[in-house]
């Protein structure tokens, strides 16, 4: 399913009206506005391989149709995001799900989509037909050596992989934990997990960051190895300068500050990427920006205020990913709506008045620098970013138009009613 | 302190070309705006008395100036709110923290100023000195009868006081409940609740209502006798037709959806009034929208929704009211920001386009019902609230003007640095 | 797999002296020793027929060896639990799961191991194959009433299944809810789901019950259409005297107290039954008693307490039933060890001394409260449950018998390594 | 007051034959029941000077009677515990409500009782009268680096303090954090802290150690600046080896594993000390054990097994404390139930088969592992620790005597009724 540039031209030109005045009234209150434009366009944000299924969950799986099959057709998908957005020009993979079958020719055919390849992500929280021994018991902090070299030369096999990508970064999710008090070691099951990542973190080429996710539950229900920010860290640190925390927003205990978190981990500078997704419980992998979108903003105040105090780049000094699961929306439809809610929160967060915000902080005026913040996030920028995908070649209204050209009507026609894509 | 009508004139003079145009802005885009702005105009949300002074917590309390020593300030306090937003014009008293003296001249200073009585609250959760029984274990849940009763007689005072102000409505909240397992039994606390609310109940003006509040937890750390929705409902269902629940937003156990609840109570025709606030935690008492204000937007949807869906009046079917601690803001500016996050989120409730998310509803379109909810929720209508808020004769930015005109200042040099208003 | 009666016997020598003597130690303090037993003896927990095989996680699931392949073979595997412990007399069937191909064989070969049929499952939170319309947005909340109906007419057939196996009870747990905020009217899918309910209600036979669970989140992440206690109970009393409440351990909000719900759902004579798990984080349903222990011993207090004051039969007013997902344990272990912690639990319940509590409720004494009901969890009861194993006919330590007959490597040579219960 | 030795005496006495005959049962089951005697005499539990009156919430507080007036009245208070128990031989003072006129004297009196000075604790959570700078918007956080030299000065004083009694460590618990959303540069707010602490730990004498205590919210609302273990962790490590975490059962999140907290923290040599409490919602102080005894079981067992790997002395290489609030209950009666729990709970974790648990992991024997956790925990080990306070010198039944003595009476006609003790 390709979109031709024309029927994008069309669609803006239909809209163009309306968008002007509404970026006129808007621009005439920003000062910065332009300096926004920019950021916003260089900004973008990974879609994950296995995002472009439906999701399920253990009781049930309602797959949707037109599903890509293939690591093509995932690029294909992506092509088709980014061409509408502007801003999903980057594919985060999966081994085993996405091994390349020709890496040569996955990376042209990226590249011609001008998408780039993005961390790579492990699995060593299932068993594959064939594999020789099993990760029911953990990987890397299993109390049997053979096990956790299995774990780690996997992470390896995936390094290779992304090299002949051109990816730069492997992130390193362990579902490694319990289930039951006394079924682990915690010291003995931190020391063989660090062992692990050392020994993969060996292997890592220079120019590569490895990103240590935690999370606090699921699917293990008594602890998790990797279980918070704490231990995070603590991995991170003994393993050395490349080895970074990875946050997930869903992957927190009830009432987190995760934005206090975001914070610290960017002062320690081992805040190395971001998993977005929402939730309401648990890892709940909903669309971003749609349980919580103040806490969203929150949190890019805080990354916009801590990357620009160390000088850090905003769009390639952290990894930008989205992480979720499409139980009942059609996946590519999600993934618009939160890139979408993404570059609406950005813009916001650029959009504070930080002189304002310090000097009540300053002062503790609370009453003012909760007036800063929410002036910022009380302000509707749809059409600042609905410029800035335009500027970008994009569509003023990628739903809009995924819509009404029936793309996923001609992917099911293409691609037929009942292909799963690989993944959960 | 009394701010002159042409002060707020110069004020809205000043400000007035700027709003112009970003109310026609906004408006050019919305087809009910004037529906929405008489709405906005006719909505009252009552002030707590004891929100008029700093709160403070079991570890400490830091005291600001120029608190109300008296009712008569505390309603001066309102007056000065309604005048600047003209969408404070109730005031809901404690007992016995706010006895009148005078009931009638209290009840025409308040009518002076276009204030009303709304629900009065008791309290069973302190002794007063001078006080035969102590609540140390409850109240209306007491073991000893004689406890049960004299908590039932203070709730008649508070009626009785209530009616000499025009008051229609009696909140009772209980802390009752235990610290320990073991502590109390359950159904014998219930069913003396019961029989208590009752007796309370007989005592009820044929015209009142009488709200049943309920909380999770605080200050008894293991029970609470009217602990949820679930129970309030139940002893409102017990007692009568003018028996309701009273939902406070920070009454609920970690990620409750409170929206289904507000939803639920108004379809049993049981919800009888709110307590707004805004918490991470517990019952933190935060201001208004301070921390999930997407959730006080589905709140406010839920409400718009089943109130209109029963025919229902929104200004005077529901009891709206603030429950809030400043603990490091300036009382009067807390307040200011909490009604206008209420104005504001109402708005933006009255905006979303209920054929397009009844039909996304009906087609199970997940995406479109997003849409439809967060179109109208990243929509910025201050201009509507500033509109609403100028056609009412208030001022069209309240916060600036009550720090221009240093009212703080002058409430400090009038009534002292260190006055302590009653309550907690 | 058969566990002769002589092994049992011989297993009983061996321990018989060291149980002898614990057993003095502990009735020598215990005034109602003979009585407890007695209730002991009686109690049967019923055992789901999901839970014989390994269960798993969205993310995997790590099969063991030797599962059932058959209803037969499910059967099979609980008589084989009973024989060790006496209590476990009872199966929950799940359709389609295990449609018995013929009814009246099946209910011949459970009886003659003394099995009865508890309550009876139904499905609609996944679609089968071949079924004409699917449950992705629902069942019995459906938009569409062609999906409402056919969730029904399962519900029916259901019944008519039990019927025909003497089953008296219909546990319907609905998965309806919703992901995402807009997704549902609130209203309109309570209405739904109640005119659904209704239907089957109807359909109930004389006898029968029918138990309404609620749960509060998973697999939906934004709402639940039957989501606590208070809507459970709303639905079962608009519903009439035939409908329960069912309370699972693991379905509540963090910190919720579900002693409490439990009493209040007790003192309305709305209690159907229960289903025995638990968890940390959500419905992690893990082993019962291995987290909470003393949570549960609470429950159970309740359950005693309250049962006894409106007389009550413990064994069979009220379903007992567990819920549980073995990820990481031999499942017939884990029902040995989940039933162990049931026994434990409610013999400790019968141990508190009720005069003792009351009198200490009566005079506020919560020392005295806390001791009464800490005195009978200290106690270690463990002989007692032995005790009645013994006289029932069990095993003194089941779990010992299990591995010293190598029970699960039987059932691997007979089965196979790689059979898969049905289920999830 | 003073109980006399034979009171005691005659006490144990009317107890010994059946005391005799339990321990014997049990004990005929323990191999190492000496040694786990041993342990159970040296173990020490310090008792906070602020949990000598009745606590409060910020709603009520209700006063008891007979609470101690002074410094020298709460060491007479403790004095009596430790006479009935042995295990309460230390107490941990709280700067200003507890400045000793005159040390020496006081030193001497609490040595008369066999009672040490634990870890000393600074307030810098409320504002005294005459205190010059305000902490208000916080202490060691603040913008106003003489607010934070204020802060850093009284805590240099308590070291003082505490010198002349003979304490050896400092607990620094900060208030400390935001209530709202922008209040705080968090990054900022981390390094004036850090800034702070090192300047006390710089005052810091060789032999001290400084415990950095964490808390997850109260009494702010939205963040803390030493909010959580990953927060004081980092701390510790960049103030040096004197500095350690310090874990408070009530200062978590919802669910938290604070058992692999407790394991982590030994691991890196991190952790300092302990304070005991209970809780179901937050950080609620109730008695220890009366809400969660298996997660009290569960943080024992890591100690045990965390220390034994370290080699560290358990009774003198971390901070034993009680952190508590007594809002039913008398205090005294109280600190009796909260050291009765801990010490039954450290016996269950000296009982545990650490070679079967061991065995058990290393196998991935999850069932085996649960076994021998639960083994221990079911097992009533009350008689042991009622031998140990025999051996010691204590009471048989400490609770029992106090009640039977009318203690509580006694000190109320010595005291009064309306004694308050200083504290919150």
């Amino acid at each position: 399913m390709q979109l031709e540039k024309y029927t994008i031209d069309q669609h803006n030109e239909g809209l163009s009206a309306s968008h002007k005045r509404k970026l006129s009234a808007l621009t005439s209150d920003i000062a910065n506005a332009e300096a926004i434009l920019e950021r916003l366009v260089a900004f973008q944000v990974a879609i994950p391989s296995w995002a472009l299924g439906t999701g399920g969950t253990r009781f049930a799986r309602f797959a949707g149709g037109g599903e890509p099959r293939s690591l093509e057709e995932k690029i294909e998908d992506i092509a088709l995001l980014h061409k509408l957005n502007r801003s999903s020009g980057a594919i985060s993979l999966h081994i085993p799900w996405d091994i390349p079958k020709n890496g040569a020719a996955i990376k042209v055919l990226a590249a011609q989509h001008g998408i780039r390849f993005d961390a790579m992500n492990s699995n060593t929280f299932q068993d594959q037909p064939g594999q020789p021994l099993s990760y029911k018991f953990g990987s890397m902090q299993h109390v049997d050596k053979a096990v956790r070299r299995q774990a780690v030369e996997h992470n390896i096999e995936v390094i290779e992989h992304g090299m002949a990508l051109g990816s730069e970064s492997l992130t390193v999710w362990l579902s490694d934990g319990s289930c039951f008090p006394g079924q682990l070691n915690f010291r003995k099951a931190f020391e063989n997990t660090l062992e692990s990542l050392q020994e993969v973190y060996s292997a890592l080429p220079d120019a590569w960051k490895m990103f240590v996710e935690y999370k606090a539950f699921e699917p293990n229900f008594y602890s998790t190895t990797v279980g918070d920010w704490g231990q995070s860290l603590l991995y991170a640190t003994k393993l050395g300068p490349k080895a970074y925390t990875l946050v997930d927003l869903g992957h927190h205990l009830p009432n987190a500050n995760i934005e206090q978190i975001v914070a610290l981990l960017l002062m320690e500078g081992k805040l190395g990427g971001f998993h977005f997704n929402d939730s309401k419980y648990g890892d709940d992998d909903l669309t971003v920006g749609s349980i919580k979108p103040y806490q969203l903003f929150l949190i890019f105040n805080e990354l916009v205020e801590g990357m620009d105090a160390r000088g850090m780049n905003h769009t390639t000094d952290l990894g930008w990913m989205i992480d979720a699961s499409h139980n009942v929306k059609d996946p590519l439809e999600d993934l618009l709506q939160s890139v979408e809610a993404i570059m609406i929160t950005y813009a916001q967060a650029l959009l504070v008045d930080r002189a304002a915000l310090q000097a009540a902080q300053q002062n503790n005026d609370v009453v003012r620098a909760q007036e800063a913040l929410q002036n910022a996030f009380r302000t509707d920028v749809r059409p600042l970013v609905a410029e800035a995908r335009l500027r970008a070649g994009g569509a003023l209204d990628p739903l809009q138009i995924f819509r009404k050209e029936n793309v996923r009507e001609h992917l099911v026609k293409q691609r037929g009613l009942k292909t799963i894509a690989t993944g959960l």
